[in-house]
């Protein structure tokens, strides 16, 4: 199992859904960064359950506890291990599942390739484990902060309702004003109302995060292989439910001439190479162009539904299941930070990665 | 820079466009897999230049040799290196380059990184590095084809120009057959003359590689971050030109209801478990579950036209560009063997991974 | 800070001396091995503070909680997450060194690399990192009994104190039966007033711990550049207060020439390929053969003293320090299980990486 | 097999002692470097056999062939391949062992290990493979170079001739002017007269180089695993035919008290923090503290000797074997180089990660 990210700013997440606890440690941190607690909690509480009638009912604090790598509230370089405990466990919710494979789940591939598994609540293949990438992802973003890089994620597609306008377009900053997390606030309304009509039916439902970043300078990202849209492409693909990864033209700028899709170079009145479009999406030969970095991320509907479905027990048996946990309709609304925290790793890795580079 | 993919079967790769050589070392190879170098030669052949008028006239005979690791036609275990020698340089050609930013090309992200680079041909970011990857791609088929798996790519797109079948409605033994890499002659015709249209007006054109992996056993991929598909996504991206991934439903499955999206389990007249339908495209929880495999990829046009196009040059002063080398219209049914390459990387080093899984 | 060891078995270690805990993630540790928790707790105990007068008062329960990677008593294959929380931490004991660089510690190289450091105890310097290691070794060690493989680490030299007898003329069994944790009941005691003496001195005391690794199968360690001893050698390099590493020969074997060093090989009555002499130490071009492997690690003196001595302060001011906390007269006795479980990692890795070296 | 060094400045060596060439590809070498090919080509020369009648005859004019990854006698940051043409393969010299096992060779493991080997004079075992690591440390030097740090190596000892003098008090400027590679030129012509004579009697001997490291800052190292006598450690130890590796005291400094060996903390004239005493080997806590480091490494004798032997074939049958080829007497000589070129890798890495640890 890979629970390791990243090359410089490196982090190790462990933990089970309904084990004592999950958590994170984060190597490879720089010395001297502020290490704003508050700010790692409420990055924290943006991801967390119950936060409105569309999301999961489970009762998590998700409070986050620092037990080493940080000393009068600056990071020192060494390690930082943050734990957040499991408080509502239940497990007795998923002992029905003990032998059950669960549609879509990862119950069948990881009781055939570990020959054992921790069954409650999904074990390590529950989306719980993304908390643990949004307390490190929450600690990359204050070091992006410090250089004036912002990540901003938003939801901008559920089912077939689909935002039309661009981020630039949008004003991004009342994307948490609602429980959708969509900067829209009519559309918001729409997708929340459709969100409910699907709980109320016990079925689930996909979309799409959008996600922008901006300010980030000319150079990060490593080509052949670790380009900056392949890293982050890659980051966006670790997270439950993620099916597709595209960033600037993406899938629709296959059907463009090149002379189209062609972005022409200026230099704008700062002296400052810029380009007039942006079908690059911020990234050239797999590094950042200086142009802000636009990319879309397709999550599936969960898999868990309340409706019954044909499966198979771990005997091969015909069965049929029905979820009865406590559930998320649509992953959306909580996905938006995940989204954010996974770029902000990506980012922080290539900004001490693109460090080493020159000599002198 | 990050010339190295991979983790267990590694590849090293390098060179520039016009140096004196591109190459690969592949640490991690089993030892005793059978080296078919006539196979291996046959994959470059298949990605190399001048195989049709809508292909770059770039003469090269991308002659591979084996200068390491192989003793009497099998592998030693030891680290494999395959130099492929630049011919046709032709280092004039390039010389008008050496101050000017290409729109859409890696000449400026480049330059602000290093500080200095091999602007001849696009150096380093040229897509002649990819000719190192199919050869390693190649010997992973052959370590693949031991094991009953294989990887089938073909152009999908063009354009607007799509084929409305999927991978099984098709027969994909006919991809080769003809300049395009599109397994339906009829609208392989159909693009063929499009992109030579596109060509005649010194214009480009994107599309999309769809891939199929079939025989791949259930565990392959190691969640949570090298998930099976994340990988994919990240080698997939790493590709010159690559916009957006893809795999099972895709985008299109954000649109899905769960009870629509959900692939059920049944268990098969052999005792396999497998799955109704499959939206999950072969994997879940990140972990190959045995059903085909199967993602899109996709291409934006080809940078290079040869229109004149509005751009700046090192000092930051206002310049008009336009191509002149030898480029290719379209870069897709080139692509096809680059992307099964990779595939093919990605796979193998899977296979080596799990072998390490399970005690005893 | 690389606070990571390991390809396959990887461990990631975090904590300082007078932080709210220590611990490790081990990553890697196949599924399916029995998680025996008494066996690591007793491993620790080893390790502890306070178990005879020779050893440091710091009073420690050293009791391991486990958080994730295990579910009911084997290993999953997920990150096991090991915790053990600092009780006897009396940070005020320290207050005096916040700007004192101690000779021969890390205070003043920290100081300069970090630009920050937790001073409290040695922070993240302190050898109290190595009861993390201690428990990812015991899990190590768990792996290696069910395949016969062991780990004897002993003390065999303390000043000049020195075992003239080889291991294989010692009765290893009794290494635990005395507090130096020496082979030798005669030398042990010897060398426990001697260490005893040099405690009431207010002084310090090196030695050497020696370390033998029976039952390793033939193949282990990887060529050219991870060879067994040389991954041997950085392990034990690791561990606090090291300045030297030898296996086999050794250093004497310079003296020795090639008709006299060279092993010959024999068939033994069971038809396996044995040497006559072991001054390979039973590695031959870095991979083992199947032969004892032995090696001896040198431990300078203790740096603490609780003798005045000349230092400077972080303002380069000239000063007198002095130890004051509870510090060990000789740390060679807790060292024993410190080395035996970087052995152990260091062999569980080369085990798990082996299984991908050959094909089919 | 493993044939990567280092986390950023990385190499990749490849190539067998008879196949068509060996090699490296360096990756992470920092764009901007003057590439220095005739101090290459000049470094190769002091490895290369044939210097003197005491090493091998082998005929190699080891002329190195840049491939990629420099452009106008720069180093662009892409990786840097260079090869080495094998001109005197011979391979007929080596039939007569396909089938043999040569004692305190590596023909028994790599047999086992990986089923299949290039039986040719050692092949991938052979110390033909350092030739690639001196070209890359020779460019390592060069980075070093630039910081005014520098690597001097020499032979201090061989067989029981063991030169008494410290580093400090020998002009290590003399090295060079000897066969041998001893500093001091009186204990170098007895050196050579003893080598002279063993290889007369077809026997060979071992001995140590030492090497000094002048000029290193302060902070190069990570503790805790990646400590930098840990990286030195693992670089000498993975180089052929070293048994033991000490830095500063060393193994004697286990006989010191504490308060003999701890070096006590001044500021010197130029407000410098140094150590009166350099017991430490200027390292502390893993990292460099701004003193000359030293190390020793003991070399074992050579396994091939003209001698007849006992020892066994594949089939397990007793067999004589006895050298024939070209070979050593005693690699001390040729070994200075390959120290250092080791030494500068592990130092360049150090230098580049080094980069990353502070934030802002």
């Amino acid at each position: 199992m890979s629970s390791t990210y990243g090359k410089i700013f490196k982090i190790a997440t462990f933990g089970e859904s309904h084990g004592a606890a999950i958590g994170v440690v984060v190597e490879g941190c720089p010395a001297g960064v502020t290490f704003d607690l508050a700010f790692i909690q409420q990055e924290l509480d943006r991801r967390k359950p119950g936060q409105s009638r569309i999301t999961t009912q489970r009762r998590e604090a998700d409070t986050v506890q620092v037990l080493s790598g940080v000393f009068e509230e600056k990071t020192t370089g060494t390690p930082i291990s943050m734990v957040i405990w499991n408080e509502d466990q239940r497990s007795k919710d998923y002992s029905h599942i003990a032998d059950q494979y669960r549609p879509s789940h990862a119950d069948f591939t990881y009781q055939t390739k570990y020959g054992v598994r921790d069954y409650r609540g999904g074990g390590r293949s529950s989306a719980r484990e993304t908390a643990a990438r949004v307390a490190a992802g929450a600690l990359a973003k204050l070091v992006l902060a410090d250089l004036g890089v912002t990540v901003q994620g938003y939801v901008s597609q559920v089912g077939k309702l689909k935002l039309e306008k661009e981020y630039h377009e949008l004003d991004l900053s009342l994307t948490d004003s609602n429980a959708v997390r969509c900067p829209d606030p009519v559309m918001a309304q729409e997708m929340f109302d459709f969100i409910d009509a699907i709980r109320k039916q016990g079925d689930s439902i996909g979309g799409i995060v959008s996600c922008v970043l901006k300010g980030v300078p000319v150079g990060w990202g490593e080509p052949v292989f670790d380009k900056l849209h392949a890293e982050l492409g890659k980051a966006m693909l670790s997270i439950n439910a993620v099916k597709g990864f595209e960033y600037g033209s993406g899938f629709a700028g296959v059907e463009l001439l090149g002379s189209e899709h062609n972005d022409a170079f200026y230099t704008d009145e700062d002296g400052r190479v810029r380009t007039r479009t942006n079908h690059s999406g911020g990234i050239q030969g797999g590094i950042s162009n200086g142009e802000d970095i636009f990319f879309n991320v397709a999550f599936k509907p969960v898999a868990t539904i309340m409706q019954e479905q044909e499966s198979v027990n771990r005997e091969g048996e015909k069965i049929l299941v029905q979820g009865k946990g406590r559930h998320d309709p649509c992953v959306l609304p909580r996905a938006v930070p995940i989204v954010e925290a996974m770029a902000a790793l990506v980012l922080v890795d290539f900004y001490l990665r693109d460090r080493t580079i020159r000599h002198k």
